[in-house]
């Protein structure tokens, strides 16, 4: 067993850990701001009751994680000249991942409405789970975002349909420790066994182990760290456990554990490509342990919020009026004045952290299928057609006939490698065995010599999980490929 | 860790073995008899193409292995005093589960025109998957079968569901390997974080690693021994692992490993029970790895049928004629003469393995819910009414009041310990909170100073997976309890 990583280099020096903790600082800021703010986007005067929403929407305790993970990545994707996606799992996720876009300027690139400036700010922290504004999901609208999140499972089979085919991209998939519950996702894990390492692109998988779903604790986050290390191990992945809350430490180790995690995807991809090795790797994936509602009240009316499940949507709602203090001493703890200049941009030292056009995460033409999709080649269907001289006096089988076609379809467009069959093990059964002769199932796993059709490069993705089907094909279609759900 | 268990114990005598692996013979021979025959049920005269179904349907492939359980947890059943109830979590398992039922007498008293005899087991044959018969999948006329298996995922939840609060029942629950696949068993197996060990009986799963689907291999076959080990103690299990294809070999070894979770389960049991243990137990499981449809043809036209996916479904057709000696051939294999006498009765010392009346798995009351259901106690709903004096001046919000009813409903069966409400963590934020006035949720994993209400007795069952709460309240309901699904 490879011996447990630990994530404790030092890669950081400490004016990049300032300005990756100013950035964090911002997107924390712009995801209270969403929740809770129809205008003083700045605090530029001492905060009334008018500038509040009047119904207070959205989820604050996943927020400080994804937010922490964004820029994290965004430093080594810019180290390394990565090409990568962000998936956020976690459920109503978009005050984290919207405040990125807008930090990263993508958010005002595609609605201009929304600049890059106090007004801007104004236009988005009042346009969030507002009539007419945009959901508390990471929905469609979201630059860079493949993944809505609103029915919880799909994360991680998003990321991998993803990563299908596409040998240089990095999905990285954040998933909730509520969204681990579901079974979905649960039984994704294992699409590891599915991902060839010389033709496909990379998933990482972080475990986002905040601790608690919307009133209560997550099973993952209460079993001893030997089950949830022989767990992932068991599901074939190397975790990167990352686990504290002071922000310092915890930049270092996280900086750390994404070096280490980048490193050994390039060295599988290595020993996949040139060296040829075919047996499957043990990827790497980080465990995150953060506090929920990180950097947010500590106490609110008596009660434990930071750390605690109280911290899950809404940390506290605004019919109290202290409770206006509580909301303004917590945004000036990120110092809005350090981070934006005097028009409210975000000051450039700090903007610079940003990778350069489309390495943004979201602006990756990935995350926008329409922008890459090739028309697939289709041979003509009449082609195909069963000859019928005389009525009912011609046998023939509607999905045999199917995968003849479904086979020159693989053939023709074999090269552009942008197609593919999925199904729960009844290609052969649905009687669409035909493809069998262009292509093989999709198995990265152990093989025995009787075997047949097995190949890692195979077009057909046969699992028992119809989940599984499913969410490889949304994340494959949503990034710009063709596929078939064949299920009968 | 705890070490590894070896089911290397040598507890059945060379008889012993020799009437179990009589039985075993028998519920295969009548397993293929169901699949194939007509007619000439004990192959008194060759067989005919005209004893033959005209179509033949039916899954062959995970048989053997059911059998085999079944007649070893019989073993253990009788030696123990055992109250258990089984269940066949792969998809089609019906002529496996008939045939012990058969065998054991059950099928005979509950559907007298099937007596225990030859003119039954012609019956028993024929209406198998056939026009008037029964379905392949151990539907709900099967005795003793809560778990049809048609929708696949479910076995382990349903396992899990009759086991809370029926603190002496013990539930076999062998689970396929395509099955696991699946999302709604691959998340279920963390069940063992809301069973309670003092109050709740125990569920014994038996993953049978069998190694393929309809068409290609299992994931979880295909897996290192390292990575499987680590993926159930990773879920909180002990796995215990039985695996070869000689019956000798096998029938001791599987009779040591059922001893070994017996005795692994009462101790847990007593622990928390008598020594007031309330740390959550690693519970054992059993990883049995066999040949599918073992003991079935080799080889068929030439191709590999025992212990490949080929043996999924019906091994081969009868569209050839040689096929009529292959079959006469296999089902001879298994003596049916010295299996049952002259009537076609089971051999009286054969038929001495099962447990007597109700401790038969096929007559346990607790698979027949309405044996034993009492019925809940309601207060008066009327009385939970929101008054209205004038119209449009009173305020009421619908759930609080049903949470109200709730608490009530809990109070007044907590005696009976028969009422449980299951919901995606939502009791709360959908305002059924005055519940928690009466119960707590259901918790078995690790708790911290700051939880609130978290109790291994709770009666409140929260997951964030809707597939767990169905599958859960399901076995809690077929097993004559009641409950709720609270979502909204």
């Amino acid at each position: 067993m490879d011996p447990q990583p630990e994530a404790t280099g030092q890669p950081l020096s400490s004016d990049e850990i300032g300005l990756i903790h100013a950035w964090w600082r911002a997107a924390n800021y712009l995801s209270v701001g969403q929740i809770y703010l129809l205008d003083n986007p700045l605090l530029r005067e001492p905060l009334k009751m008018d500038h509040v929403k009047p119904r207070l929407l959205g989820h604050w305790g996943t927020t400080p994680g994804l937010n922490f993970l964004y820029v994290h990545l965004n430093r080594v994707i810019k180290a390394r000249g990565l090409n990568a996606l962000f998936i956020a799992g976690p459920g109503h996720g978009a005050p984290g991942v919207v405040a990125n876009t807008w930090l990263e300027g993508t958010y005002s690139e595609v609605y201009p409405a929304i600049g890059p400036d106090e007004d801007g700010l104004r236009q988005l922290f009042r346009q969030f789970s507002f009539p007419g504004g945009i959901p508390s999901h990471a929905s469609p609208d979201t630059p860079g975002s493949i993944h809505e999140g609103g029915e919880l499972g799909y994360s991680l089979l998003h990321a991998f349909g993803a990563a299908f085919d596409n040998p240089d991209l990095i999905v990285a998939c954040v998933v909730g420790d509520g969204e681990a519950e579901t079974g979905p996702l649960a039984t994704s894990w294992h699409s590891n066994k599915f991902l060839n390492p010389a033709t496909d692109g990379a998933v990482l998988p972080i475990l986002h182990l905040n601790g608690y779903k919307i009133a209560s604790p997550t099973v993952l986050a209460r079993i001893s760290h030997t089950e949830l290390d022989a767990l992932f191990r068991g599901y074939g992945y190397l975790p990167i456990f990352v686990d504290g809350e002071e922000p310092d430490a915890m930049h270092r180790a996280i900086a750390a554990a994404l070096d280490d995690a980048v490193d050994r995807i390039h060295a599988i991809q290595k020993a996949a490509r040139d060296g040829g090795v075919t047996t499957r790797p043990l990827w790497p994936m980080i465990v995150l342990r953060s506090l929920k509602g990180w950097t947010g009240p500590k106490i609110v009316d008596g009660q434990k919020s930071e750390g605690f499940w109280r911290a899950h949507q809404v940390p506290f709602t605004m019919d109290k009026p202290e409770h206006l203090g509580l909301l303004e001493e917590w945004m000036r703890s990120y110092h809005p004045e350090e981070l934006f200049d005097d028009g409210g941009r975000l000051r450039p030292e700090i903007a610079a952290l940003a990778p350069r056009g489309d390495r943004r995460m979201s602006a990756n033409p990935h995350a926008n299928g329409g922008a890459l999709m090739r028309p697939l080649r289709l041979p003509d269907f009449a082609s195909y057609a069963v000859p019928v001289v005389h009525p009912g006096e011609s046998d023939g089988e509607a999905t045999q006939v199917m995968g003849t076609f479904l086979r020159d379809v693989v053939r023709e467009n074999a090269q552009a490698r942008n197609f593919r069959v999925f199904g729960p093990d009844e290609t052969a059964s649905n009687r669409l065995q035909t493809i069998f002769e262009a292509t093989d199932r999709s198995w990265d796993a152990e093989t025995i010599a009787d075997d047949v059709h097995l190949d890692p490069s195979g077009r057909v993705m046969e699992v028992l999980s119809e989940h599984c089907c499913q969410g490889w094909l949304e994340g494959y279609l949503l990034t710009g490929r063709h596929g078939l759900f064949s299920l009968l």
